[in-house]
């Protein structure tokens, strides 16, 4: 990166942070002289820079390693990022659960919490889970609600730009509500609200099963899966932000229901929830017969719905979440009938990070829009969007 | 644009001539001064330029109004763009039929031939008839051969980047073939091959339906449909190319192959092709009891094809061509089945350019990669990939 001349000298100061920064975030500590050799700047510049970037916080000296001291007498000074100068949250809000993760701005998880919720609560009921766990969780880490950055969000339906569910059947009271702004009020940083299956395949992507490959669908594999996709390293949300609301897949053309599917009487199951299925897939390892037979359409269910994503995006990679990845034998009819029906059958694997994918991609947006406002130099923004 | 200085003189002439192709394109002609006022370029390096120019056969003088000659005594010379400087084919290889298209550099379309193929013709054989065409299109027109700049083609099946055919079950001893470097032998300019649905997507968004949008789905509506996508108005190929093979879709989890959906007797309908197929249509148009059930569940099948692909991506626009597009009907049943299943339903549109799509999208594409030749700029790439 060479030095830039002649232009807005406040834009100038603010690119050679964020290139002073990025070369720090990318090592333990550094000399001036190293730093100077990294970025390509001038040492006056460099000196300056890093001045700046002490009295903000975001840089410290590092205290003299004891030894070294001893043997050259008196060592070139060296300085480090203050991944600890902010922290960011991960929210996962769901069905049964809400989760939270903390980090540091280097995206190092410093805590986490889960707390269950009502299948049936409302809005507020959730809302409040949520508060709480953040507050627990910012507690027992000793960190300040003010060293917040940004907070990512996660959860079922589509969401608009603006934070909004547009619609979000799985919880109630979940529709319309204006999700980033109700969260706003606790936190003085940015809220950013995210698809709960898009947040997961940023996850996998991140730290999971996913880190090789930029051609991804995730599912989140439950009694309603949904399903993130990124083309190109890059999240596809679609047009209007339904992309993977595959929901209603599985009814295209088809009589039987979700019901019907898991009964293992000749009445359909009701009410349908994760209690019932639980039960259903208990009597299967126990032998019933006809759990077994509900078991089996519940899978061949799920596989057709994947086989649906992959004919139509075609992507390097299918990474399997959600409970219902848990199921013995998911995998094999997977690779078995993606082989079947499609004419480039993709690699298959399971969720590395299971329950917590949905937190670390709401996490991992946090520390994509922290980024951006730190790191970010002109042409060479690091970020999702 | 401003002018570059220093650097490798070679490329920035390069660069300045693509700036001051890229002037004269957007026009009917210009003058000196107005060349250099749009540029942002010297005089005398426009009037360098333009000679250049001139001397590659690509810019020519334009003659005088007569008139305007008359009243100012002596006009500022105009210059053009020289559109008839070179050629593009667009070739569309099917089943039933080859189909090519003439432009000029501008992709103004010159003439149009189509050949009908036996169905069960080999690879030879359709190329041959590939190679009649051409000739008889470029004789008509009066075109040379070595005028030809660029060839698009596109042809059912999953196709590489090097323009072979992976996979290609709809033409006999299409799988495996070379088709690019085939092609090759009989022209001197570069042969793009690309999948059928994909051109026919690009074709719509150029000059038909979607000219309005660029998140489409464009359907290819047959037999076995095919689908292409962009997304922010790029092809979305998929990692293998294989992104909107469709043709398994409507078999998952399902017993009725096409054959016994489109019957119109206790028997399968075989063998199963459009002639086959056409007369089911016909005894339906007169009314005919099964014929007109064949006739709904063929179009149920579609509609849930395009149901899936719909959301799996939400698009924003759904444009359905192919023979089956003309059937009576496609459209309202597609609309309301997807706003029944489709959380955030898309526009649906009829193919404008009808039989021409796939030949048009084919032609786009050597367009794109003429484009990029001869009028790239760095940074400033205009083209698809």
């Amino acid at each position: 990166m060479g030095q830039l001349t002649g232009g807005d000298p406040s834009l100038l100061r603010r690119i050679n942070s964020a290139v002073v920064l990025h070369a720090l975030r990318a090592t333990d500590a550094a000399t001036l002289t190293e730093i100077t050799r990294v970025t390509g700047l001038s040492r006056p510049t460099v000196e300056g820079v890093v001045e700046g970037l002490i009295e903000a916080g975001l840089v410290v000296e590092k205290a003299a390693d004891d030894s070294v001291a001893r043997r050259q007498g008196r060592p070139a000074r060296r300085f480090r990022f203050r991944a600890e100068a902010g922290h960011l949250l991960g929210l996962d809000i769901g069905a049964h659960r809400v989760a939270a993760l903390l980090a540091d701005l280097d995206g190092r998880v410093m805590g986490a919490t889960t707390k269950d919720v009502d299948e049936a609560a409302g809005a507020d009921e959730r809302l409040d889970k949520v508060r709480t766990a953040v507050v627990e969780l910012l507690r027992r880490a000793g960190v300040a609600r003010g060293s917040l950055r940004a907070v990512g969000v996660a959860t079922p339906g589509i969401v608009e730009a603006d934070g909004t569910v547009r619609l979000g059947a799985a919880l109630p009271g979940w529709t319309g509500l204006r999700l980033g702004e109700r969260l706003s009020r606790s936190f003085k940083c940015p809220v950013l609200v995210e698809n709960d299956a898009n947040a997961a395949a940023v996850a996998e992507h991140w730290k999971g099963s996913a880190t090789e490959s930029d051609d991804v669908v995730f599912v989140l594999a439950g009694l309603s899966p949904g399903a993130g996709s990124l083309i190109g390293g890059k999240l596809h949300r679609g047009f209007g932000g339904a992309a993977g609301e595959i929901g209603a897949l599985h009814m295209l053309g088809r009589e039987a229901t979700p019901e019907t599917l898991l009964s293992t009487t000749d009445e359909p199951l009701r009410p349908l929830d994760e209690r019932a299925v639980a039960a259903v897939f208990a009597q299967a390892r126990e032998g019933d017969e006809r759990a077994l037979e509900a078991v089996e359409r519940f899978i061949q269910r799920l596989v057709h719905d994947v086989a649906a994503l992959v004919l139509a995006l075609d992507p390097e990679l299918v990474v399997v979440g959600g409970w219902a990845a848990g199921l013995d034998g998911v995998l094999e009819p997977l690779r078995r009938e993606l082989s079947r029906y499609c004419l480039r059958p993709p690699n298959v694997a399971l969720s590395l990070l299971g329950e917590a994918a949905v937190a670390t991609g709401a996490l991992r947006l946090a520390l994509d829009h922290v980024e951006e406002q730190l790191f970010a130099v002109e042409g060479t923004v690091t970020g999702r969007r």
